[in-house]
């Protein structure tokens, strides 16, 4: 018998979770949330109200439609490159999708092969569906050629690489040519995280154009991003249709709500107001990419909507020091660095003149 | 190098799934649907506008609060017995909710215990998590006391033993005496399924009354069954705050989404008339329960808003020629049943017109 309230070490918890946290950034309730790269924007009235339209004329009571035709349409449509829904999967965010890929073709005995630094969910999506997390490291400029893939590929034996271009959190793509050189390399599923793509300097230098040829290569978005619907929780990717399959066997039936169908095609339908600040916030992005030398501070050079800037010897002091004038960075990638999300105005404006106040040594100093 | 429009065979799925089928019921447009298990009734016109209220104020362009504390509030005062948000986790349907169970407590090496005839997803769930799924025979009349429960316990040495109830797809009722005395006699994790309770013939008599004694019991709930609400995919169980900070370790952030809290929230500040036409559901299945016996059919007594009905010598025929008449059930449970939904008075009537034109042999003619 256990007791009426345990600790956790009273119950059978897998022994790798233990001592685990919770996986996420700090919520904090701050004026300038910097700091999960989010597109700074609200939608507009009208697509709120065109929403509520869609909830208020929706079914609740009836179980959802499983395979969500008429939203992997619509995603389909605004990818373009001749994809149609057999080629779509979506979930909620790009967490859960990357869990369908990975419950196909990683698990136990399996091994995922990422490129770091790169992004800090990798490691729990793994854990998640028991697949080795394998790690090599990019190129000192953060960059990445076909002969350092391909030779990573060869000493881990994946199952599944995964290729984050722009990289979250240097901002580095990878391009196209490498990537299509990689896969005429190799049989593991490819895996092409663009969550940032269209934030990129050529957003049409993408990995869709490689899908007509290659049916190992799985292409990762997100509507959490440029698409300023992180509330809403809508990744998906485009594939093969077998690869669409294999995700349809692994996931969970009704995964996608009447309601999260309802409003992700809402703001599909608005897609171009959804995107209408990201030219806005590429711009910001390359003010900060400037401006960041010349404040006598290093950066890294980005094509996503967040810039790393640094070093600090200290770097948790400084964000310590940016929080407590209201502005919430996020503490994460190589020693010393900070990652700064693309804002608006007002919000660049606040981090500017908080940056400006923070005292902590630089590295060196 | 994988070929353009690669077959499943062609690319590395794990050889568990080869030749799965993604799970779901038949999705067919069919008049009279009793085959998931829904309420029939659909949602009011002010609750639609106050869902519609809730989503048009909503905010998007962020990420949703990660801890849903609103929701989890709401659901413990719906639950009462004392509980409050620390003894909630939610998730997009129990099948996630279940997941995050077994992520924290099942995994490679370990098993999940459940009690058949029982609900045909408990199997996905161990395999999307890697547990083995174990199962012992209830009785004859598909019952269980707490020494079948107890021994299968002791041979299978399981971390997760779950015990639905009312059981699907038989209806049958495990007293909370009984579950009371395993709760006694194991630390295993042990899950009460609760997804049918409110349609119990005593809805008050929970495993909920047993959480203020014992840390290794959940008890699991959903939204999609009595509440009406099987489009918004909400699934939730109450448990001692160490097993809830345990799914918070698995789960990855953020997946519940803004419209989804919002649309929940408001469904629950509804639950006086969400639930308004359980009563009539249980005079429905129990109608089913007493005019099946007079119309010839074996029934199985039922505390859900469901019965299994027969026996068919071949049920799939049976099955076919309701479906052939507008009226679809499933094809599910001991051999020679089928199992039908409690619906609406309409569709109750065309049910039992087409059970009278149904001329495939029952079992022993």
């Amino acid at each position: 018998m256990v007791k009426a309230n345990p600790a956790l070490a009273d119950l059978p918890l897998r022994p790798e979770l233990v001592g685990e946290e919770p996986y996420g950034a700090p919520q904090l309730d701050v004026p300038v949330c910097l700091n999960v790269n989010e597109n700074p924007y609200p939608p507009s009235g009208a697509m709120l109200a065109d929403m509520a339209q869609a909830i208020s004329s929706g079914v609740y009571h009836r179980y959802p439609d499983r395979e969500f035709l008429r939203l992997r349409t619509q995603l389909a449509d605004y990818l373009g490159h001749g994809l149609g829904p057999a080629n779509i999967w979506a979930a909620n965010g790009s967490n859960e999708v990357m869990t369908h890929v990975l419950g196909a073709f990683g698990g136990p005995g399996r091994r995922m092969l990422t490129f770091t630094p790169t992004y800090s969910m990798y490691p729990e999506y793994a854990r998640n569906t028991h697949t080795e997390y394998v790690t090599a490291p990019r190129r000192v400029d953060y960059t990445l050629d076909a002969s350092d893939i391909l030779l990573a590929i060869a000493r881990v034996e994946p199952t599944v690489v995964v290729i984050t271009t722009p990289n979250n959190p240097t901002g580095t793509t990878t391009p196209v040519t490498v990537i299509a050189e990689v896969l005429a390399n190799t049989d593991a599923i490819v895996v092409v995280d663009e969550a940032y793509q269209e934030f990129a300097r050529d957003p049409e230098a993408t990995a869709l154009s490689l899908l007509a040829d290659h049916g190992n290569l799985v292409v990762s978005r997100t509507m959490s991003k440029a698409f300023a619907f992180a509330g809403g929780r809508l990744g998906y990717l485009a594939a093969a249709p077998a690869i669409v399959d294999a995700c349809r066997i692994v996931r969970l039936p009704y995964h996608l709500s009447a309601q999260t169908q309802a409003v992700a095609s809402v703001a599909l339908r608005h897609a171009d107001e959804m995107l209408a600040r990201v030219d806005d916030l590429r711009a910001t992005r390359d003010e900060l990419l400037r401006r960041g030398p010349q404040l006598g501070f290093e950066v890294v050079d980005s094509d996503a909507n967040f810039v790393l800037i640094g070093r600090w010897a200290d770097r948790h002091a400084a964000w310590q020091q940016l929080l407590d004038q209201g502005v919430l960075v996020r503490e994460t990638g190589p020693e010393g660095f900070l990652r700064v999300s693309a804002g608006t105005p007002d919000e660049m404006a606040a981090f500017y003149a908080a940056l400006a106040r923070v005292d902590a040594p630089r590295m060196g100093e």
